[in-house]
Formats: structure tokens, sequence, C-alpha cells
């Protein structure tokens, strides 16, 4: 079974984590967490200010050597048959908000931190971005979906 | 901060799903969901009964053509502070198990089966394996592990 188109845009719209993989200089895969926010049409992902490991930032240079990657929305419950997965081919886009950055880029970037802090009142107490402001944006090239059954998934993550 | 060597093994043995990361013949990565067992130092990972999306064998397909991988283990939460995650660099390895396979990899095989059979109560309604009966033999290459603070993981995945 797949999961309904609009399903899917519901869980791009709602679901508060998904698996980024890209791969690094040495061309090994790599996956870490991320959050994001859906804002025109794509997903903004914001190097935010959770405490970092020293090469977490790698998704950055990964995301700038090789953009082609791939993002993973699932939930895991013990009972099977609510199990699902939404998998995105995506292209990652690394944007700085700098003065050398268009008015259009900022504007967006703005609105998009706008929704993420809306999605996550985590970013009451957590910057939604540390210096130097950085987002990655990601834009979905092929959409693969599995679900054991038609249902509505419950928000686990 | 790093997760404990303890924790990363608790983790290894105890946590229900991880996210294996592959590359295609196109050389697109794709992420999907997986369930696994540790068993002499390698994870375990059936193709199960449960329903099948018509590519989801493209998993297999991948390791044949691509055997470096990436396994990450996380758990998301709405509290930031307990948010971990574990990504290793993985080798895998597509295990048959036909009549040419060897007696030593077919008892081990046999073993991790049992294994994943204590691990997984739902394996006493979906089958382990489907036919043609085959695992993924995970290797660990390389650990890294991040975590918010110093914590003991809930069993949330």
């Amino acid at each position: 079974m797949q999961l309904t188109d609009e399903r899917i845009m519901q869980l791009l719209h709602t679901w508060p984590v998904a698996r980024l993989a890209t791969r690094n200089h040495s061309d090994q895969l790599k996956q870490v967490p991320i959050v994001f926010a859906y804002h025109q049409g794509k997903l903004w992902s914001p190097i935010d200010g959770k405490p970092k490991k020293g090469r977490e930032l790698s998704r950055i240079e990964n995301a700038l050597e090789h953009p082609q990657a791939s993002l993973l929305l699932d939930a895991y419950s013990d009972d099977w048959q609510q199990l699902w997965w939404l998998q995105l081919d995506v292209s990652l886009q690394v944007v700085g908000l700098d003065n050398e950055q268009s008015s259009e880029i900022i504007a967006a970037a703005n609105a998009a931190v706008t929704a993420l802090e809306e999605k996550y009142p985590q970013y009451q107490t957590v910057p939604v971005l540390r210096e130097p402001p950085t987002l990655l944006i990601i834009s979905i090239n092929k959409i693969s979906s599995w679900c054991f059954k038609e249902t509505n998934p419950s928000r686990e993550a």
C-alpha cells in the first residue's frame, strides 16, 4: 500500500522529524535526524542552537559537495500494522543569511523561520538559527511511500 | 556529548528500529526503516513477511551493488534534551539461505533468526523470512554518536 497524497501533504506539514542521508567527501553515506518546516513547496531545515557534535555540520559540507540526498519520514510502532514510511529523493541547497544573499531568499527564509517557530515550541528556548545563520532548503524530486495498511498515522516519531 | 560505549551496546541489542541508507544503480540515495537483531558482533536484518512495496527489495539490489551503507538509530522526543542519535558506517552482505550456502553461515543465520524472534513478538504472526529466505548481515565499521545531554534513552522509536 502507498500513502495517499493527502496523507503525504499532512506529514510534510506536521511530522516533527526526518532522517537526512547525504554522502561525504569520501563518498561514505551519513545520516542525521533533522527538524524541518514546509514552506513554499519546499522543506526548510535550520542549523539551530541545539548542541552540535564537532563534525555534525558535515551535513552542510556534504550538501555543498553532493546536493542529491534522501529524506525519510517514518514511525516505528510495536503494532506493525501501523507502520508506514515516506522516502523522498531530494536536492539540497545551503542558504547563508548574509548581506550577499538576495532579498527574495532572505524574505522566504524569514517566513520559513516563522514556520519553524510555530511548528516547534522548543524554539522558545533554543535559538532557531546559530551563527552564521544557515538553512538547508530541501527540494523534493520524487516521492515513494509504503504503509502496512491504510490508516491515519498517529503522531509518534 | 557522545553516547557511552555501554549505552551504544545497549541500543544495538535492544533498539527496535534503524534507518538504512543505501545507494541505487543510479547512485541515488535511498532510505528505509529496518528491524534487526544483534548477533555475533553484527546486526542481522531479515527480508520478512511484512507486505512489501513493489520495489522495496531494492535494498537487496543496492546492497549487492554498493555494500558501503549507513545505519541510523535515534529517537525523536518533544523534549529536545532527550534527543540522541547513533550513526554507523556499515558494510552490507546479502545472505541467501539456499543449498549452496556454507553450513557455518546457515548456523549463524538460524541463531540470528532465533534472536529476531526473541526480540520481536510480532514474528509470532508475521513470518520472519519470506521466500527466498534472505538476510542482510550488517558489519559495523565506524560509530558516531551524539546526545543533547547524558541521559538514559527511553524506549521510543
